[in-house]
Parts: C-alpha cells; structure tokens; sequence
C-alpha cells in the first residue's frame, strides 16, 4: 500500500507518518490490513531525519498547487489513502487573504479534481478545523458543539476549511474519492518552534517554559478552550481512514473528542508538573489580534459520533503535559514533579 | 443608482428587473432610496422584448465567466447593488459535474474577486436554495428546517450553492462587498419553459394543464415541497437588498418564507382553479432520477428570521395559480372557475 501526506513535514504530518510506520500496516475503510511500501511526503520542506532515513519514505517538496499541476507526480497516481493535512494556518489567512484562498481553498480543489482524474478513488481524510465553528455577536453559538451544530465560520481560514469539507462531501458522494473530514481540535502540546497559527500560543504557554523560556500567554484567563493532544488527534485522523462507510456514516466533518478547559486551567496544570518557576515565565500581555480570532472558537464539545468510532479524550491536561515532557526530553530543562 | 442582475434574462431576472423598474427607486442597506438609473442584465441570452425597450435597461450578452474577465465591462464598477442569479440548475449539475463546477462554484468565486478588485464594496445579493438541504438514509435532516439546520447537501448544485454562501460570508466579513445570501424555496407558477431543474415539473405541472397541454409529475402524491411564488421570490432579493446590516444580522444565508403542501395537494389546488379536465391532462409516470434529487430536499421550514423582515407566505397555493392566470392570460387555454 503506498500512502501521500500532504503537509508531511509539519509536526502532526510526520507524526502521523511515524505512527503508520512503525504499525506497518494500515486497514482502509473496512478492507483487511494491507502492508505499507511508501509513504510520501508533499511539503514545501524536506522531512526531519529520521523520516527521511526511511526506505519506506520518499519526500515531494515543493509547493503543493505545483505538486498537484506536476504530471510527472507518480505518488498520486499510486495512492491508496491521502491525508490532506497541508494548510496555510489561521493567522496567516487572517493577514493575507490571497494567501488563504491559494493554499487552502484553491489546492484543496485541485487535489480532489487530481485525484478524481486519476479515476483510483483512493481514502481521502481531510483534515478540517473547530475554527470552522465561531461566535460573534451576530451569531451566538450553542453553549456546547454538538455533531450536528451549524458551523457559522469567523474566520477565512474556517471558511476555507467548512468550503474544503463540502468538496470533500460531493467528491465523495459522485464517487470521486473516498472522503472523511475530520475537524481537529486545538492541538496541545504540539513541540517544535511556534507558527503563525492563533491557536500557536496554546502549545507554547506550556513548551516554553518548560524549556525555560518566556512565553506569551495573550489572551484571559477564563478562556475556555477545546484539546487535544498530539496523540489523540493522530488516533482520529487514522480511526476516519479505517472504519468502513457505513460506520463512518454520513459525509458530515467529524468533531473530533477533545478536552475543555480554561487558559487558566491549562497554566495550573503546567505548575503542578514544573512547579510555579514555570507559570512565572508566562507573559499575561493581551494580543487583540489573537484574542480576536480565538474568542470566536467555541470551548466546549459533545462528539457522540466520534466516541461511538472508539475516540477517546486525554484523561487530563496535566497527563498531556507529562507525555510531552516524556516524548520531548531534549525540550525540557526545567525540573519536572513526579 | 446602477444595478447589475447576472441570469437578468432567465425568468427571475427578468421579473426582479421589472419589479425595480416598477419602483423607480430603491433604498440600498438602509440608505435612502435612490433613483435607478440603470439596470445590466448579464446573461447568455438577450433580455425579452419588454426589459430590451427599456432606455434604463443594458444587456451584457455572453457566458458570466467571461463577462466577469473581461476588462471593458465597466458596468461591474459602477454597480451600487448586484443580484447574483446566474447558476446552472440542479439537474444539469447532476448530469454534468464540471458544468456546475464551472457555472456555480467557479463563477461565484470570479463574481467576488471582480467586486473586491474594485473597490466599490457593493451590496451583493446572492440567490442560493433550499437545495443546501438534503437528507439521505445516512443523514435525516428534521422534520422541520429551522434558520439554524445545519445544511447537509445532496446534490452537487447544493453543495456548490452552499459553498457560495460561505464565500460571500467570507468576503462581506473581510470588506470586500455587502453581501446577503437568501435561500430560495421551489419557485411555482413559473411561466414559459420546462428548464433543467429537478424542480421544474413544480411549476410545468400546473402551467401545461393550464395550456391545454399534457405534463409530468413524476413523483408521487405525498411528495411535500416548500413553496413560494414568483412575487414572494423576488419580495425575499428585494428586501434582502433594502434592509441595513442590524436588521440583517448574521452573516448566514437566509431561508426565505414558504408553504409547505404535498404535490397532491397542488393538484388539488390546480383541480379547483381549472377542473378535472386540467387534472386528466396530469401523466403520473415516475421518473428515478427527478425523484432522487427532490425526495432529499426538505418540505417544511419554520422561518422566524425572514418573517422578522417583514417576509410573507402565499395565502394558498391557490392563490398562486389564480395570479399566474392573471398574469400570463395568454398561456392559460382551459376555462377558469371564478
């Protein structure tokens, strides 16, 4: 079985690529297990080193609508499944709308109108957003998101994710590919360096510290916010290419399980692993650009139809907090409680 | 004040160009009415004979996408209000994927980067429809649609005219135009011509009897359809373009009112205007393909948000005929019970 990623190189694409390799085998929508050959990578970067030391990994870099126009692009052709994680994030299309439009709106087309040429109807899961849901004053939203909430999107970035999965949606009806979306939640603690994501602070009020440096926590402490960990969310994205059609069930996004807590929460969380020389190192002033997109999100979920797939929330954020500590030892120099 | 109708020669364009020619004057967001002085019908085809004899009217013969690339058609600047009209229909985007990709999902994208490279910040209406609806065995929708149903197409014109509401969402919240996008009920009486649409036979089931003239109805007598006449269709674009941005609240598209009955029901409703002579001229064949687009739409909206505009239902569908009789006296043959 050969498999593409797009957005292969970023932090939950190699994940998701190093989950899939050391499972060896991937079951897709129902199918037995079938074992995984290649694994290619579309980024405009290369992969980390240890993904790129695969035989099992072949790298595509380059500029996603470029790899799409490229005939001489093999990988497509050959794709049992395709994860479509690449994205401009949703920052970057809040300041540059043209780059939204090209990078989300317009390859997210372009992938399904390759694919659906090929005539190979592969596994497609798309990876959408909660920012596809928001709140403003107009247009109040439910207290808590259920499966079947109206998504009213405040952002061009959730617009584009809520356009990316109605494509996904027809492709998939006309028989064009076989689609699932799946909205991820706000994903904490992703490692690395932060990106231009609004949600980025989430990750780096907690990394940060940890690594005994300041960092900027701009937004209220009684903002309410809706995780996931790295670990969950990689289950998700997996789980929608396994399951067969009839448990997917309707082409619908699917919410993914997530956690709700407050920023306050998510910093007392952080003090009982690394103690209060951690919290110390936050910096409290407020971003109204962040704030701005981050207060449309809505904080609290019910994903029914997520947990009847067998997804299961993080039993807790300081949980979260110590597998992160574990996973990223290098990225860790405070000293951490038992 | 100059005005802008793509699909301005098809039969609500039309009937919309009249109505404001009729007025004289219209008061744009809120602003105080201002006379018309010019209306630009946008179409494949020129205007009828009427509209073409009128100094205030233009017509801008040729494909939208087109329309929309050239550069010389400098009647896009100076709009102060465009009513966007112009799709392919449900049936043909059925039969023809690319065709509706092209007409709905392409040119809708083309219109809104046209306005926005101006400027000019236009009031923009935008004519989606109740297609957006959809239930399938996988994704019942509930027995009545409510403002805030989540739609869930099923048909790529759905799909694509969904897509639609949430660009011009996109694009009204970042600026670029005054957009407000109204979901259309099945217009019925429609004169002249069966059209692609998988709704047609709604009207031609009762215009062809009336014409002395036999017609389909190829779906059964349950069957229930949300209606609305040709005069409340364009009262909803009308009223969609006068109303200022409080009034008009979020940023959703807007169900417009309708009355629920079943297809048995409208040719009761026909039996009484016309008589059984009207109802004998009715071929009950069924047809698969109409009946799979049609039983998904939904039957029944409760719509508070449009009544709150001022919005009215028909008083009856017989009611419906009647004015189509008085307004079309030379396609009507049969008798007429006072």
């Amino acid at each position: 079985m050969q498999i593409v990623i797009t957005g292969g190189a970023g932090f939950l694409g190699a994940r998701l690529a190093r989950t899939l390799l050391a499972s060896g085998s991937l079951s897709l929508a129902g199918a037995p297990a079938q074992p995984i050959e290649r694994i290619t990578l579309v980024d405009r970067v290369a992969p980390p080193d240890d993904l790129a030391g695969d035989t099992r990994i072949a790298a595509a870099v380059g500029d996603l609508n470029d790899q799409l126009a490229a005939p001489d692009a093999s990988y497509w052709a050959t794709a049992a499944a395709v994860f479509h994680l690449a994205a401009a994030v949703s920052g970057e299309c809040e300041a540059d709308f043209d780059l939204g439009m090209r990078s989300n709106f317009a390859a997210t087309h372009a992938l399904l109108e390759r694919l659906r040429g090929l005539g190979t109807r592969p596994v497609l899961v798309f990876s959408s957003s909660l920012a596809v849901f928001g709140h403003s004053p107009e247009q109040p939203v439910p207290a808590v998101i259920g499966d079947e909430t109206l998504p009213t999107p405040q952002s061009s970035y959730g617009i584009q994710k809520f356009i990316g999965e109605q494509l996904v949606a027809d492709y998939t009806r006309k028989g064009f590919v076989r689609g699932r979306s799946v909205r991820l939640m706000t994903v904490s603690v992703r490692p690395g360096r932060p990106n231009g994501a609004a949600s980025s602070f989430f990750s780096g009020m907690i990394r940060e510290p940890l690594a005994g440096v300041r960092a900027a926590c701009p937004v209220p402490d009684d903002t309410l916010v809706a995780l996931a960990s790295p670990a969950r969310t990689i289950e998700g994205l997996v789980r929608a290419a396994e399951v067969d059609d009839t448990r997917w069930g309707p082409r619908t996004a699917l919410n993914l399980p997530s956690i709700s807590l407050t920023v306050g929460e998510m910093a007392a969380a952080l003090e009982r692993v690394a103690g209060p020389t951690a919290t110390a190192l936050l910096d409290r002033t407020p971003d109204p650009a962040i704030q701005r997109i981050v207060k449309t999100w809505p904080g609290r979920f019910e994903a029914p139809r997520a947990a009847a797939l067998g997804l299961k929330t993080d039993a807790s954020f300081e949980q979260v907090i110590r597998d992160y500590v574990r996973e990223n030892p290098d990225a860790v120099k405070l000293p951490v409680n038992a």
